[in-house]
């Protein structure tokens, strides 16, 4: 969802007293995401944004928790956030992460409005853009189109979460790691050892292991 | 997406020869699963059932092959189908069942229309119901509402997805396994040992294992 080959929409028909607290690059780079999938009015991009509320947070936020009812998705308009899931033993297991220009939610949750599996933090300092449930509802139900933008999305991501299964079925480790460095360059930055090992599915001191092979062959 | 609560839609208004093909209770099933979401007019389910190509398969027919270009999306009115990928030697790695009432596709190469990665075959004979790519682009155009319905079984497919992903990182082989039962009954009635012991992430030996221990649990 890269915003290029988009031009910024900001002659908006429709004020609205939250927009004015939202940052003229937030609106541009969650509505280019839509505008890639359906062609939105004028009228319809202000609707959609007076259904988002900003928030800026700093790394290390907790913005969903295992056992809470989920009730919003979030958009990153910069940073980074991961969503992962404890074991019996507080273990941490990475289940995705969120960068720039995606969505992230805890589904099961949102969608069932039951407690969910999940916790979401924040990698890095982070400008987040949330829609409630409730409005995402609203949204759908007063521009239909929606429908076809997030059908769209949540196929894109039904795709990398199999992609993440077979890769974990049937690459080495190290060709995980790869993949990895070349689909997350930013979560390297930002985030520790243990979390990338985490969602690789291997052991920090594993994943050690790997870097120094791949740091000698280089 | 069982058909629990559904009346059954069988006074269709607009007749095609194609229909006239299909077996009632195709008809009914499928409908059924669209109106649990969505609300259709007779029109709409007849348009919906044009667009459907009925076939019966027998057990291990292949349906989609990797390297090929996926076209359609596959309904399971009766039977199961499995997806799976082969690695570099020739294992086979199961992705995702499909019973009565489920939709299964290659979703990367049928949204891409580029050579997919999954081979899809016909765990037990089988009666299916085939929308071709074009057909469920017209659909959308001609019923938006579908749109919302496939929106809907999207997300549900990312959440069982993502649960997968969870349950290996945080699941016991055996606990894996009575999740399994429980939610795949027909699949142990009819696919083979490795197929079971491969959509778990487990050697046939190991799966035999706590077969055995549960055995002599109960």
């Amino acid at each position: 969802m890269a915003d290029s080959g988009f031009e910024p929409l900001l002659q908006l028909t429709v004020t609205d007293s939250s927009m004015l607290r939202k940052h003229p690059k937030d609106i541009t780079s969650i509505i280019a995401g839509v505008q890639k999938y359906v062609k939105l009015a004028d009228e319809e991009s202000a609707l959609f944004n007076s259904f988002l509320e900003p928030k800026s947070v700093p790394r290390r936020t907790l913005l969903a928790k295992e056992g809470e009812i989920c009730r919003q998705s979030i958009f990153v308009v910069d940073g980074a956030l991961k969503s992962f899931t404890l074991d019996k033993e507080s273990n941490e297991h990475v289940i995705s992460f969120a960068l720039s220009g995606w969505w992230i939610a805890d589904m099961y949750s949102l969608i069932n409005q039951k407690p969910g599996m999940l916790r979401i933090e924040s990698l890095a300092d982070s400008e987040l853009l949330l829609l409630s449930k409730q409005n995402q509802e609203l949204l759908y139900e007063r521009v239909p189109k929606f429908e076809r933008f997030f059908r769209i999305i949540t196929e894109n991501a039904l795709v990398a979460s199999q992609q993440r299964i077979i890769n974990n079925l049937t690459l080495t480790a190290e060709e995980r790691y790869i993949n990895f460095m070349e689909k997350y360059p930013f979560v390297l930055t930002c985030a520790p050892l243990h979390t990338i090992a985490s969602y690789l599915g291997m052991t920090p001191e594993f994943l050690s292991k790997i870097r120094r092979r791949l740091a000698t062959r280089s």
